[in-house]
């Protein structure tokens, strides 16, 4: 792992690549097969050297803040860039949570006798390389690295050019701690170049590569989706719905409904369309509007709910498709819960989606119906979430249905391979 | 689903790939939430169907034959799309055995309640829309069909073009099957041209297809790999290993290794490379070398093998990397485990791999470190099956790491959501 805080000249990007590619390959061998107690042990090293080297970090990142101002990076950015005394500490505890997880490498379950005599079950094994993309925040090359290395993997992680000096010193701390633990400090290799043909070829080496996590927003998601040659885990869009059902109770309808909007406004599994069944509009309306204006969101309406609070924008097909990640509600007045669950299917991401009912019934179509990744009955959306559902820690969420839905945790970041046991058994 | 029997002359075969698609997605929604009893009508009806209209599926059939036959088709492929009475009884008992086994949708796993007073779980769905690309076996129409929609799932089939014929008297019979249940014949769609653009374009509509399973040979799986644009769910080689260590029981490593290539050659799971411990290789090697012999293996040999068995032929690197699939049998001698994992970690293609000993620690090692899809101990490769796994049926066997590895049944064709039960909770 290079300390020298300098993103590297390379001529041959492919050749490059795949030397990355065959060194990360090599030690997710070794670290497949590491004891818990020795990843545990780097993981905790690492927590105490970005403690106790928290001055090496930050003259990184104040390197990449002077080359971020000077190239005109947005307030919003260099926000995402910065990491304060508070953020490294924040860095530091979610390590040190990590290696508090159970180990999942290595689990068996299953296991059963066939009529043959043979024993078959199933062991948790790692995936092997994983690739992490990701944009400005450098947390990201800690809290990443230290859950691929928890299930036993190897990662090749490529951030934002903006953050290279800030990730390239975290990771010469992941290096230094993984060496410390006698395992292998290629495990973890941050691409030296900010060279934009690095990714593509992140993208395409199958041989070297298991699965890609994209961590950024939607332009960097796509184009991995659309170039990669490898198995991807992504997340796209967070369309979230809440469902206002005739059954529902009206003091948990406008709690659940405020919550899921305002509770934090750039999440992905923030509320961006309410439903709400015609039986209740004229009841529940005025008072959701009343308390989505006292924290400052403007509504966009259907018809018929501008019919009952007149002072919404008329929403239109464009709203209901549109993740605002901002201070903005759309409103859809529906006939029952079969309208609300098409409005769904047609317009939902497949992130998260919520009813409010006390009727059995309609509660249970809708968990069984709706195709989202999470579905939930009289909660928040924000709930979705790997630390609320007691992952313990996420690489992300995925809106993906295949290997992982929803929130990501170890067990995403694993496969399980079948067991067989016999005592010279043939097959006749 | 037609009847005409005929392939259909399409013009634009781009709409008429999306308009497949958008059937398949409308009626994934319904077949996703149809009853069990429902689909399991359609299933027995379906075999019910296959042995009383069995005339019909072979005049069908015979058409292709007689096709084939004048475009010159080899006597192997001539065979496999041959549909016998044998055969068709078969087709039905595999139909119904699919009907006879548990409904995976909507069971709910490791519910809980969380700290912040929520209830979480998992439920099963089904993954959606699956396309099945395959070559000659007409059988498959009826098995993966039944599979998937078992699962939950729509399907749309793309079956070789000598097959077509066959193919669509089948989907006649399934789509008439699933009427007769009250459920959307539209969920198995045979592509009704043999116009091999309609293959690029079912790889690539993510918005209607979810997952994408190529049966058949290596070129199929690499052209279905490459230009998916969609999850596939692939099986390439089966280049298996038994590995026979220093602490290997004679009498049982004989008979299993035996067992493993001879008792069917032309199979995923059939040994390809036998690895002998050094220090059992002269006790062991004229026994097996005598077997194989007896069976009419063809035996090529590393110098260390041919020293002790000088018949053999001479191994080279490219046999060590090749499934024969057929009477040839490649053996090396090893110095010990480390140099028998080190081996197949070089040319496996992670498929199934076996180890004979008593030895407790050495079996251990061998099941956690070696990363194969299925991983044995005394026992005969030939066992790495769906059926012999217990899951009842299989699409397949995936060397993929992702989603699904090993025989892939069932849950494989179906996916989990997070459920989540609250009471009016919020998050703060």
């Amino acid at each position: 792992m290079s300390d020298t805080l300098t993103a590297v000249e390379i001529e041959d990007v492919a050749q490059y690549m795949r030397d990355v590619g065959g060194r990360a390959r090599a030690a997710a061998r070794r670290i497949a097969v590491a004891e818990p107690g020795a990843k545990n042990a780097a993981l905790l090293e690492l927590a105490e050297r970005i403690v106790s080297q928290r001055e090496r970090i930050i003259a990184a990142n104040q390197r990449d803040m002077t080359a971020g101002r000077a190239a005109g990076l947005d307030a919003a950015l260099l926000d995402r860039l910065e990491l304060t005394d508070a953020r490294i500490e924040a860095m530091a505890d979610g390590v040190r949570q990590i290696a508090g997880l159970a180990d999942p490498v290595g689990a068996i379950s299953d296991l059963a006798a066939r009529p043959s005599g043979i024993q078959v079950g199933r062991m948790r094994v790692p995936l092997g390389v994983i690739g992490i993309i990701y944009e400005s925040r450098p947390n990201v090359t800690a809290d990443a690295a230290a859950l691929c290395l928890k299930a036993g993997n190897a990662v090749i992680l490529r951030g934002g050019s903006e953050a290279i000096h800030s990730n390239q010193a975290i990771a010469a701390l992941i290096g230094e701690s993984l060496e410390a633990a006698g395992l292998p400090a290629t495990a973890v290799q941050v691409v030296e170049t900010t060279d934009r043909t690095a990714v593509r070829h992140l993208l395409t080496m199958p041989e070297f590569v298991d699965v890609i996590v994209p961590r950024g927003g939607k332009g960097l998601v796509a184009f991995v989706a659309e170039h990669a040659r490898v198995p991807v885990i992504k997340h796209l869009d967070g369309i979230c719905h809440v469902y206002i059902d005739a059954a529902a109770d009206a003091d948990k309808a406008v709690a659940v409904a405020v919550n899921a909007k305002t509770q934090r406004l750039g999440t992905c599994n923030t509320l961006e369309t309410l439903l709400i069944a015609r039986s209740r509009a004229a009841e529940l309306l005025p008072r959701l509007a009343q308390a989505y204006r006292d924290a400052g969101i403007e509504l966009r309406g259907c018809e018929a709910a501008r019919a009952i609070v007149d002072d919404m924008l008329p929403a239109t097909d464009e709203d209901w498709a549109t993740e605002y990640l901002d201070a903005i509600l759309s409103i859809r007045v529906v006939d029952d819960v079969d309208a609300a669950m098409d409005h769904i299917a047609r317009y939902s991401s497949g992130h998260t989606e919520s009813i409010l009912t006390e009727d059995l019934g309609t509660a249970r179509r809708f968990i069984r119906e709706v195709d989202s990744s999470s579905v939930m009955v009289n909660a928040s959306t924000r709930f979705a979430d790997g630390f609320e559902y007691g992952l313990g820690a996420e690489i992300g969420i995925s809106t993906d249905k295949i290997h992982a839905r929803g929130p990501v945790g170890l067990e995403g970041l694993t496969s399980q391979k079948y067991v067989v046991y016999g005592d010279g058994h043939c097959r006749y």
